[in-house]
Order: structure tokens, then C-alpha cells, then sequence
């Protein structure tokens, strides 16, 4: 049985200001949920009976069980599945010095929350453990960004800094990568396998602060004749950004 | 001045059936409304009066001048930006023996219209000029896929096809991908430069009739240490995958 106040609940935490004073952030489906479940406890599932019973669980004190109905009022998805859970938002910490031996994304202003998650996911199957998230930049634990990330959020660090203070602090010598259209193209240039991958603003691109403390330039050349796409979604030059350097290490 | 006639006409193309009884469609925003008039006249154009004079446009007969609230009642955009155009669904003629030569996409049940659009974008950008829409697979007409191609409509040419029969009909020896999780992986096989790059359903992949008929079926191998994400977005892996085809030639 779901109480109007935990539904209230539930739903006001779409709001990042109400995330941000509570500490936590909802997921959704059961993929969502069990990956998340296998690195953090969830402050509070609500979820169908067979769910708790497929899992061999039983509702804590904090738990509801919900009818499917009951679940579709408290849930942010079209087409709600079986289980929501609440749970505390990490706050990993971040050494810009360790940065420095591995590949990172680093996201300057990406407005869409579906673009956003959709890259915590391409880092995670790409072997990228640390997303940082600039100023301007959506949040990672809004529902649309959480769904977006398909579980990855369980398996990558997100971290909310100034993005020009983190790049000033990264230890000399650090490859700054940074996406534009005026780039050098991936397929014709030195890459390192390590450093930092800036993606930019959906429309602006990167932020002309941030593309100063870029060592290189990045372009993912067009292949269309006379005209063709003006660019592409920055989700997918994220991935084929990616892509390539891990191919280069095969 | 909108008519409220105007407005439930605009909004009744939301629905694919209406869509195919008139064989038109609606694109908004100058960008795409803009790309898709280099290419074919529009049936209707509902815009704000900045934007006809910007254009150097007189609005027709069958166009209408709105203030941005007036837009904004038929717009399927969140935020409406000035033009919404109504135009009429391109019949392109397929030909299977014309497309072994060249590098061709097709979607075996794609089924959200973001997803879809986006590729149509990422095959424009790489330049793809035949997206292939088997059953099962979203409209690319509709309004979130016409929103999410960012113009690339007017330059990619869709053809909703019965899958099976188009793959069936291509000249011997026209190499057929199919993405798969159990594919090779795609850096270290060959590729020729020409083909159909099948992607299929979200969740359930490429489906078992079309897979028969695939000549390779190809991986993008992941390079999370343990665990990492199950899979990548549609697109995404599509994106990946069209790269390391384009690459290859250069």
C-alpha cells in the first residue's frame, strides 16, 4: 500500500533542489535498480510483490509494496516496471593527480539529461570509470539521466567540479582533448591513451575557457558529400570519439 | 492568425494514421524546416513574422502568420521556435540492385522514434544516403523522429521496407552486418566499403529471420575491466560501427 505522502515523496525528488537537501535520487526498472543495488543500499525500494519475492526479499521498514497502479503514480516513466528504488547520491572523491594515467570524459555544459546518461553509459562500456560534470552541465541523478544510463551509474564516478579548476589541476604533461568542429581529425592524429575527453554544450560546443587548456583539438571527420549533417548528436561523438582511442590500444 | 481548425489539423499528425491518409508530416524549427525546404516545397508553413521576413518569405495561401503563443498551441516542442512546416512524405524508389555498391543502413524494429532520428542524422553525417525501415520499427515521420534527425531527412533518403524481402533480392555477394553481442568484433575483421549495416531492436536486437541472412555479424567489444554496461544505445553502437566503415577507406 502506497501513502499519497510517500507518492508526494517520490515525485518531489525530480527536482534537483530536493535531491540536492535530501541526499538522494530515484531509479527505476529492475536493470536500473540491480545494478545499483549491487554497490550502494537503497534508502527505500517500492516495488510489486513478485519483485521483492524474485529477489528473495523481504520489505524492509522503509519499503513499500505497490500494485502496479499504485506504482504508476509515483513513477517518472511512461511505461513504469515493477520497481523504484531511493538512493543516496555518491560523493566519490576526486584526486585531479590520478586522473592523469587514465582515459576520463569530461561533459562542459551538456544540457539534455538523455545525452548525459547516455554517455555515463558509453564510458562504462568503454572502461572510463570517471565522468566530470562542469558548471551549466545537467545532473547526472535527474530521472531522465539516471534511466538514460541504463545501470552505469553503478559503475561510474560522477563528479560535479569547475571544470577549468580540475583541468588547472591536472599534473603537467596531461593530454586535454577537447572536441570542435575546427579539430584536427581523430582518424589522422596522436592519441594518447590517457587524459581527458571534453565534450561540449548541445549547440555552443565547448566553452571558449575550457578549450583553452585543450592540448588538442578533435574532429570526427564528416564523410557526407556536398553538404550533408552539420554535426552530430554529442552523445554519439562522444562514443566514436571513445571508440577510437580504445582501438588504438588494441 | 491560427485557427483552432489549423491547430488540430497540425497536432492530428502526431498520429501515424492520419500522417499516411494525408502523406504529410510536420518539421519544426528553423533548422530543420529550413533544410528540408532546400529539398521540397512545403505544404504548409505556420511561422512567426520575423520569420517569413528573415526568409524573405510572403506567406501563401495556405501558410499562416502566428505569434509565438499561437505556436506554440500546435507545436509538438517543448520549447516552439518560430516555424513549423507541414510536407509532404517522400516516396523515394527502392532499387536492391543499386545499393550493393554503396554503404547502406537498415533498422530491424528500432523502435524509439529518438533513437531512429538520430541515426538518420549519424548516416547523413557519414554519409549514408539509404536508411532501410523494417517492420516493427518507429516512423521516421513522426515528430520526435523528425525533431531528432536535425534536418538530415532532407538529405537521407527512408524507405519502409519489408526487411527480409529487400535482403533477399540484393545481388549475390553484397555483404550483409548484423551488430550482435556475439559478433566478432568489429576492429579486427574485414570490411568492405559497401553493404547493409543492420541494427535492430533495443532490447531484443536483430531478429532471428533477418540475422539468417546476415553475411558477418559484428561486435563493438567493450572495454570495461568486469562487469561495465550490458550493451550500448542503438544509436550509439550504430554511430561506432558506421565510423570504423568510413575509417577504413580513408
Amino acid at each position: 500500500m502506497l501513502s499519497k505522502a510517500l507518492i508526494k515523496h517520490v515525485r518531489s525528488l525530480e527536482l534537483r533542489k530536493n535531491r540536492l537537501a535530501e541526499g538522494v535520487f530515484v531509479a527505476e526498472t529492475p536493470k536500473v535498480v540491480g545494478d545499483l543495488m549491487e554497490v550502494m543500499a537503497p534508502v527505500r525500494l517500492v516495488a510489486t510483490e513478485d519483485w521483492f519475492s524474485e529477489r528473495g526479499l523481504e520489505p524492509g521498514p522503509m519499503d513499500a509494496v505497490a500494485t502496479p497502479g499504485e506504482l504508476a503514480r509515483a513513477s517518472f516513466l511512461k511505461t513504469p516496471q515493477r520497481v523504484l528504488g531511493i538512493f543516496p547520491i555518491p560523493a566519490p572523491r576526486l584526486d585531479p593527480a590520478a586522473l592523469s594515467g587514465e582515459l576520463c570524459l569530461a561533459l562542459d555544459g551538456v544540457q539534455d539529461p538523455g545525452n548525459l546518461g547516455t554517455m555515463v553509459r558509453v564510458a562504462d562500456w568503454f572502461g572510463i570509470s570517471t565522468v566530470l560534470c562542469g558548471e551549466g552541465t545537467a545532473d547526472a541523478y535527474g530521472p531522465k539521466a539516471v534511466q538514460a544510463t541504463m545501470g552505469s551509474l553503478a559503475r561510474v564516478a560522477i563528479h560535479r567540479v569547475d571544470l577549468g579548476a580540475v583541468l588547472g589541476a591536472l599534473p603537467g604533461g596531461t593530454p586535454v582533448y577537447a572536441t570542435a568542429l575546427d579539430g584536427e581529425s581523430i582518424y589522422g592524429c596522436d592519441l594518447e591513451p590517457r587524459g581527458v575527453i571534453v565534450m561540449g554544450n548541445e549547440a555552443g560546443g565547448v566553452s571558449e575557457g575550457v578549450m583553452s587548456m585543450a592540448t588538442k583539438r578533435l574532429l570526427i571527420p564528416s564523410f557526407g558529400k556536398g553538404g550533408g549533417a552539420d554535426s552530430l548528436n554529442v552523445a554519439i561523438a562522444a562514443a566514436v570519439a571513445i571508440a577510437e582511442f580504445r582501438r588504438r590500444c588494441l
